[in-house]
């Protein structure tokens, strides 16, 4: 339905400015889809001069603002502290774990200079921070009583990333998250991989409405240093695979390279077990964006978007002055009301005022005329089914919150079947290139995710052009015949899709 | 009053612990005072292997976040919205104005390599972010429509500062907010001056309870590029000066090295008017630990404190377990509240334990022993005067909130006399000279804070080690004689100080 065109409301509907700020479709091509809504609702510029940089905007830092917000509070209710590490890591640092330096060397920017004086040291930009803590933690760790140490920091990274950057999915600077905790036993190492992934369930699922499956990565895919990883794979409407936070399970090799030891309360001194777990906002919203939006825009989850309510005064009918009036009142009470209101008084007609903020994804717009005035109602649409409704001024503080969770909830419903819709299965190797097309994720009898996989992996990945994902974490999925690719009898049930 | 040995309700008094995180004597030892609370109360860890770089900890950051959230209200509610600009800054951009790029050249981080790759332009971290924002203002600005433009951001930024570097006052990297406005006209930039000044008072001095006066300062020390430079000067319990947040009138120069135009309503193509504003929350962080702690430790203003309330079990004494239960009771309510609190269950002594968080400066002291339990109260302490009284437990959650602010505002009263009893005259050099010993500003009577003043400051620097620091900007104040220095007829009345 186009509003610009049906409401009696509005006279000055402009047909011929829709088009303007019309979208292309997002199911025929969502690359475009994608490109043009960062550029049309103010997302971002891609016009900096550095490659792989983006300029964010206020429309996508004020909704990645919230969505640190709840983020953050997540990670403090887990028992995790805020801290703020140093953004430059000198190279000796880096050294002292060799795996992580041998992963990560190819991609780290070098501080070599300051004003004209050569450093003694050149310093990476930090490409995530665990040579930056671990260092302080291998001070700050004497005892069993300092321990668990549970500690996280928003920041930015920087990576100079070969693949090819596109925005909010893969970029040499992002803003992200980072926890990094030490314990004393192993077991509780392995339960905080468990905590970590609920972190993922409880904010990126159910705040952002981004559906994911839990997943071990295979040997071949670790990160560099890691014992295990386990990821967050969500989709994108493309079909294609992205992947969200991820928990390293670091062992004890990061303690050996550090020197983190502790005295145990059995006076035995000891390396403590370690996990870091990344989430990366900047990714999610991008995400959020490509997953929730349609062929008019942006749709926010109410909990994050920037504006949760849009006021919009019909005028041109008569009465203007006193609309406006009511408008701003209305304001007044949502903002008291701890809603997120903004007023839109521009000189444009109220169809393109309509347009416009359907496009930037604002989740209930309020629209305030003579007959509305006349009858002490409001009419409410929604963003996501919009649908209209007439309800009395004095309920809006309770019905706006009421719709935006109902909202909240039927986008995240809608983001839910389409992942599980685009999870199948395949027998063979030529079902699996034939169910790969379809896009999401193949399930595949598979032999091993331990080393011995690889060349099958790279079969896959050459015949292909599909990655094999890994394992279910937080299930076991038990294979009932043989690997697809080399025919062993197979070890695992493995997901296979086309990545990001 | 010392807390530990003076409530009967404490069998545990640790007179020994005590002198473990007693701190040395403010008023004698500044520095030393200042370096030691950064340890004992967890601030910041200054061995982090490069020089100037802040490990920042849990306790620090979690006030930095309250301080952040402030002062990013206060820039939306001045219509400013925020944005994120990439750290790294091409050399060429910072070539388009030539006086900034002179000032800033000895301090920046130079990036020169990716990976093993030598990069075909070096490129600099931030150390403010004209250079970053402006190129990208002038592909956004095109009408008058698209005026005025206000953009913030919170970020760190980084400058190899030559000086001494000093935690959360002068350091190679440090956490900071930028606004960066654009305007049609000059008269509306210089409103925009009075409006930063205004953000100033209402959050640094009204919410941090950092008092300043504000300055025009000199020709000679203004910020590279800029028309006029105006600040908001704080003074350290030594006397010495810091200066707080500035705002640069940049006129239209930046406006023309960048190519920033717009096409008026007149339909003519002009150069816009700009100004910049740079409130660094690291080092108000640095005044706040400063200005309102004591010789016990930390004392924070309510609104800002990473807690509000600590609620300490006063245990052996009969019925720890219905104490312990009680203590988490009120913790749910006062979090219910919205009152950041915590509550002690080491098993340390209620005694160390006041110790401790008077040190982490936590404003409001809830202790429940099994008197209190009977009477159905509890025993509040303040930090600030270190007074305590009995309230109904059902009484809480609104008497916390009071004391907080009558807490706050007394912090804040008290700087202020500090400031003021601070501020001196001086009639010629000779009394300047032994004014200045007291610390604080010493008014004077000077020949002129433009460039003809250059050798009468001059004189003040190498004579007296101390800075011309302007002239008042907040309101006019008339010269009666001639300059100290040079005995010309003095045009106006300037501030000198010794800074940080």
């Amino acid at each position: 339905m186009e509003k610009g065109k049906n409401s009696k409301n509005q006279p000055g509907a402009a047909g011929g400015k829709r088009e303007d700020i019309g979208m292309k479709h997002k199911k025929s091509d969502f690359s475009e889809w994608f490109s043009e809504i960062l550029m049309k609702a103010e997302l971002a510029d891609l016009r900096y001069n550095v490659k792989g940089f983006l300029v964010h905007r206020p429309w996508s830092v004020l909704t990645m603002k919230n969505m640190y917000r709840y983020y953050e509070e997540e990670f403090e209710r887990n028992g995790h502290d805020p801290a703020w590490f140093p953004a430059l890591i000198p190279e000796s640092n880096f050294k002292l774990e060799a795996e992580h330096v041998e992963g990560f060397a190819p991609e780290l920017f070098w501080v070599t200079h300051s004003g004209d004086e050569k450093l003694t040291e050149r310093m990476a930009l930090r490409p995530t921070s665990e040579t930056a803590m671990y260092i302080m933690y291998a001070k700050w760790i004497r005892s069993w009583r300092d321990l668990p140490l549970k500690i996280y920091q928003s920041c930015q990274v920087w990576r100079c990333d070969t693949k090819a950057t596109r925005p909010f999915i893969r970029g040499r600077e992002f803003h992200w998250m980072e926890g990094h905790d030490v314990f004393a036993t192993m077991e509780e190492a392995n339960e905080q991989v468990k905590e970590d992934m609920e972190m993922t369930e409880n904010v990126m699922h159910k705040i952002y409405g981004i559906p994911f499956i839990s997943i071990q990565r295979p040997e071949w895919d670790k990160f560099p240093g890691a014992v295990h990883t386990y990821v967050a794979d969500s989709m994108m409407p493309d079909g294609k695979i992205l992947q969200q936070p991820s928990t390293h399970l670091l062992g004890q090799n990061f303690a050996k390279g550090f020197g983190i030891k502790f005295k145990d309360n059995d006076e035995i001194e000891k390396y403590p077990w370690q996990t870091c777990y990344g989430p990366a906002i900047w990714r999610m919203f991008g995400s959020v964006v490509a997953l929730h939006g349609d062929d008019k825009g942006l749709r926010f989850p109410y909990e994050i978007a920037p504006a949760q309510a849009v006021i919009i005064p019909i005028t041109g009918l008569g009465d203007d002055a006193r609309v406006v009036k009511k408008c701003k009142e209305i304001k007044q009470t949502l903002t008291s009301a701890n809603i997120r209101a903004r007023i839109d008084l521009s000189d444009n007609t109220p169809g393109w005022k309509f347009n416009q903020w359907e496009l930037k994804g604002v989740p209930v717009r309020i629209e305030v005329g003579p007959r509305e005035l006349r009858e002490k109602t409001v009419t409410l649409a929604r963003r996501d089914t919009g649908t209209k409704r007439t309800v009395k001024e004095s309920e809006l503080t309770s019905i706006i919150p009421r719709i935006g969770k109902d909202m909240s909830s039927n986008l995240r419903k809608a983001a839910d079947d389409f992942l599980h819709k685009n999870i199948r299965q395949a027998g063979n190797i030529k079902e699996l290139g034939l169910q790969l097309d379809k896009g999401g994720f193949v399930k595949v009898d598979f032999c091993t995710i331990d080393v011995e996989g690889i060349p099958c992996a790279e079969a896959i990945k050459n015949k292909l052009h599909a990655e094999v994902r890994g394992t279910r974490f937080d299930k076991i999925e038990r294979p009932s015949g043989r690997c697809v690719v080399c025919g062993k009898t197979a070890a695992c049930v493995a997901y296979i899709g086309r990545a990001y």
